[in-house]
């Protein structure tokens, strides 16, 4: 491609609302632009690489047995009906109706079309398993679309479901799909983690996500110093704390404590490490048709993880509430304890189960227990594991200790079960001729969120560094004066050469200074720029590669082998 | 892929609306299954089809230079309201509110969207011409979907768009496209013709539709016996009717006619030819924003063409009136004539012009004028093309006859003009820094309608005969019997080999009778079938070619050679 031909709009200035790399770089080097709030297009050379990305994604699959087909984006609401998303989704589900008055919702994922598609089709055993797959445009009237294409309402998503007549079928498959998965991102040259994730929301009875490895990632990821082991935040366990303090010892007894409300206070009011405290979070959980005050208690040095709070209730969501709420009720903020606590329903962490000498609150203002033993507690309260891991906690797996990195979820396999199946009657015969709903897998790939997650994983402060697999074009062609004969007659040998040999090569002719072609050319972030300057006269060129940021000198005769040896 | 694992639900019924060839057997064959009125899901079979129609759309466009884009399919209406077609193209322009209560319409075409995108990033002509487009999911509430693929609400095309700096360059361009677009139906196999359309409605200097020709076709094409002509009937010419026959002679004269109301009674009251008489024909025009009743008169023997009457108005549609509504503004139903017509506005077909010897209704119960010369009403009557060309019409570019055949539109290019970029304020800066709106053109083509269009010019009575371009897969491998050793070590080996030498091949390894499966081979419709049967003993094997239907006995130890020598 000629650079002055190439729809390629670079801009010095990023959008307004841009802070992370990949959306300030990708706006400015010309690959995407906005439309609305989490809409956008894709230009020339972003378009590429998604199909670089699709393509990978399509060979992985295929090597695996999964089949591509395009499912309708505009699906029936009556499916979203039959299995009870149409209420749970909320408002990320955009619904319309159509001229004759029907209701249809833009596909934000595909679960119930796919069964739809399968049942009656497949009946019986012999024809599973069954894994089909599409990468398309998906829509989600997300509340705060932000962070360019790392958080759109519009993206392109590769879904993929898979159906098996039992679970261990289904635990082959979800293997197969974590290898594929891996594959994928290796090939695109990224830095990533596969995690145990909370498999809460769309049930189901296990879940990976694979996590781009970056600063700038939306999600905490747990992961052992010692071990393969990695979590989500929302999913991840300890097998034990690091260092346990020494015991405070006191008999049971009820102490005032004018005004120490906060954990730090009541640590130091008693002088105990605030492991021996008992924190509580109040939250209102909100189910489908009603909410409610519960309290969720940790240990004092811990915090509550919502989601693990979230699937302990079996909420929609849960959220915060106001010290007057609590009152209305009975309850005395900074004084609730889960003794005699009768004014609203409790979840206790596990951590806190037959956990001793504790101080929590008394119910009562001004008040708190002291020497606590849970222990009575065991068999009538609710315990469930609620705490956040932090990090110096040791390894579920190993005995090594967990620290926190940041990553960017690109990857989600799920093993759905039969909740899909069952909701919308999808069965098939099995081997004894009895009807049973399909086990099922769900595989998710964000397309248009990885042409994100490269950057943020590769770039400096001048922009783009593209990977071999990801790159728009390989090597761009510099023709730094384009009024020196030689120079342009150089360059465009080395541009025909290499556009025979399949190079995907773009050839920078424009009538402009090498500065600014320069910039633009680090901006976009070609692997490697030939430069063809001054030092022709003297047979010789330079090699810019884009990673490194090195540039090395190459007698002119030998550029495109130089080149071709390189790739 | 083994057909024991393919997703291919086959089945002996079809839809029950399905009438079409194309919408019966992609049904039957397991290529598609309806979501919904006008919506489907591509199945792995059509998924491959259309990926292979794509990937010589691509190419085609990269040989022009045309770039690949994707824009966001959910497009803001301010874009529509700016162009003004967000009230022009009516309930087909499916509309909804995020849960922002923005207004957003699902993208139907792109010519906003990609007139927005360019505006303000290409600013001049140096940087002309362009040319951008794309292949997406586009979505049309059509009032009717039907056909299957052929006339879906949700369908997938390539459209594409360009900007120049002047009409020579857009004249340039849009003969390229027409070369390439000629090109992509050529390789797909298809039997077409490039015929002038009508360019009404998007506004325009000039546009062409490549049609399929298939007789299920929508659409009446009138082609040239001699020469290149075709044009869709909607905007045929001619040069001249083929025989006219003498003409009557009387004095003008207003003469009795009691209860002669139509055409063939006037014709047979007066013994004339209805060529030398003048049929009314009365509709009720719709602009945007109100209505009139308009009298059409054109020749007895020729019919209202009514795109030409769409456009002879400037109309956004034409519909029926009765005679109550005739009645009430003062005309007499089957005695409306020219002759001092002001009870409504009319217009009268070229042809008519100067034309002498006429019959037409006087505007008066029971009563014709004849003798009548329509030379006096040259200058003040408002004369337009708003007949429909006949067949045996003498073509406009030659002395060849006309003649009609069916046409199913897979592609139009038009010459736009500065319609959208005026509109939109999209402009650049020409050679002598003046500011232009870009000179536009666009160019269409439907994806899945293609796929549709391939079977119904290449079907018979049991199933598709896909085109080698277009076939999903291209060999398929029929094990006749499966307890068989012998044939399923040929079937294996074969399949293998030819795997390995790139050929995409199915085998059909399924526990079923010889009959069912090839029944299913036909009906999908792999252009070649590799027969393993009984004869194999004899070291036989035969090739089925599904175009011809004709079986052809090979030595089994030659068949993998022989296949290679016919692909």
């Amino acid at each position: 491609m000629r650079r002055s031909r190439a729809f390629i709009p670079t801009s010095k200035e990023a959008p307004s609302d841009a802070s992370l790399p990949s959306h300030i770089f990708l706006s400015r080097a010309g690959f995407i632009t906005q439309v609305a709030a989490g809409l956008y297009n894709y230009l020339p050379l972003a378009k590429r690489v998604i199909k670089k990305i699709e393509a990978i994604i399509n060979e992985e699959m295929t090597k695996v047995g999964a089949q591509e087909v395009e499912l309708s984006f505009v699906t029936p609401a009556d499916l979203w009906a039959e299995s009870g998303r149409i209420e749970k989704f909320g408002k990320e589900l955009l619904r319309f109706k159509d001229r004759k008055n029907n209701l249809f919702v833009l596909g934000p994922t595909h679960e119930e079309m796919m069964v739809d598609l399968v049942r009656n089709r497949v009946t019986s055993y012999k024809n599973l398993p069954l894994n089909l797959y599409q990468i398309k445009t998906k829509f989600r009237d997300e509340a705060r679309p932000r962070f360019g294409l790392m958080r759109g309402r519009e993206f392109i998503m590769k879904d993929g479901y898979s159906f098996h007549a039992d679970t261990e079928d289904l635990d082959r498959e979800f293997d197969a799909m974590e290898v594929a998965y891996k594959k994928i991102l290796t090939r695109l040259g990224l830095d990533f983690r596969v995690v145990e994730a909370d498999s809460g929301a769309i049930g189901g009875s296990g879940s990976k996500e694979l996590m781009v490895l970056a600063d700038s990632g939306e999600d905490t990821i747990a992961v052992c110093s010692k071990c393969e082991y990695g979590a989500n935040i929302e999913a991840a366990k300890r097998s034990r704390r690091s260092n346990i303090p020494e015991a405070p010892e006191a008999e049971f007894n009820k102490f005032l404590t004018p005004n120490v409300k906060s954990i730090d206070e009541l640590a130091e009011f008693f002088k105990v490490d605030p492991y021996y405290t008992v924190k509580c979070v109040a939250k209102r959980v909100i189910y489908e048709d009603e909410s409610e005050i519960v309290l969720f208690f940790v240990r004092g040095c811990d915090n509550l993880q919502e989601v693990k709070a979230v699937n302990a209730t079996d909420a929609l969501d849960i959220v915060d509430v106001s010290e007057e709420e609590l009152r209305e009720i009975g309850l005395e903020p900074g004084f609730i304890g889960p003794l005699d606590q009768d004014k609203a329903k409790h979840v206790i962490d596990s951590d806190l189960k037959s956990a001793k000498n504790l101080i929590c609150g008394a119910n009562e203002a001004d008040n708190h227990f002291i020497g606590v033993d849970l222990g009575i507690l065991d068999d009538v309260a609710y315990f469930a594991e609620i705490a956040e891991v932090n990090e110096g906690d040791i390894c579920p797996n190993c005995d090594g200790e967990l620290s926190f990195t940041k990553g960017i979820e690109v990857g989600h396999i799920f093993k759905l079960g039969t909740t899909y199946s069952s909701a919308l009657k999808a069965e098939f015969l099995d081997e004894n001729g009895k009807s049973q709903p399909f086990i099922m897998g769900t595989y998710g790939m964000g397309v248009s969120r990885l042409v994100a997650a490269v950057i943020e994983q590769h770039h400096d402060d001048n922009g783009c560094k593209w990977t071999k697999a990801t790159a728009p074009y390989m090597v761009n062609i510099m023709v730094s004066n384009i009024k020196d004969e030689a120079q342009v007659e150089l360059g465009e040998k080395l541009y025909g050469q290499l556009q025979e040999s399949g190079v995907e090569v773009m050839i920078d002719d424009r009538k402009e200074r090498f500065g600014f072609k320069m910039k633009d050319a680090e901006l976009i972030g070609f692997p490697y720029t030939v430069i063809i300057g001054k030092e022709l006269a003297n047979g010789q060129v330079q090699i810019y590669n884009r990673q490194t940021t090195e540039k090395t000198a190459v007698a002119a005769d030998d550029i495109y082998a130089k080149i071709m040896e390189i790739l």
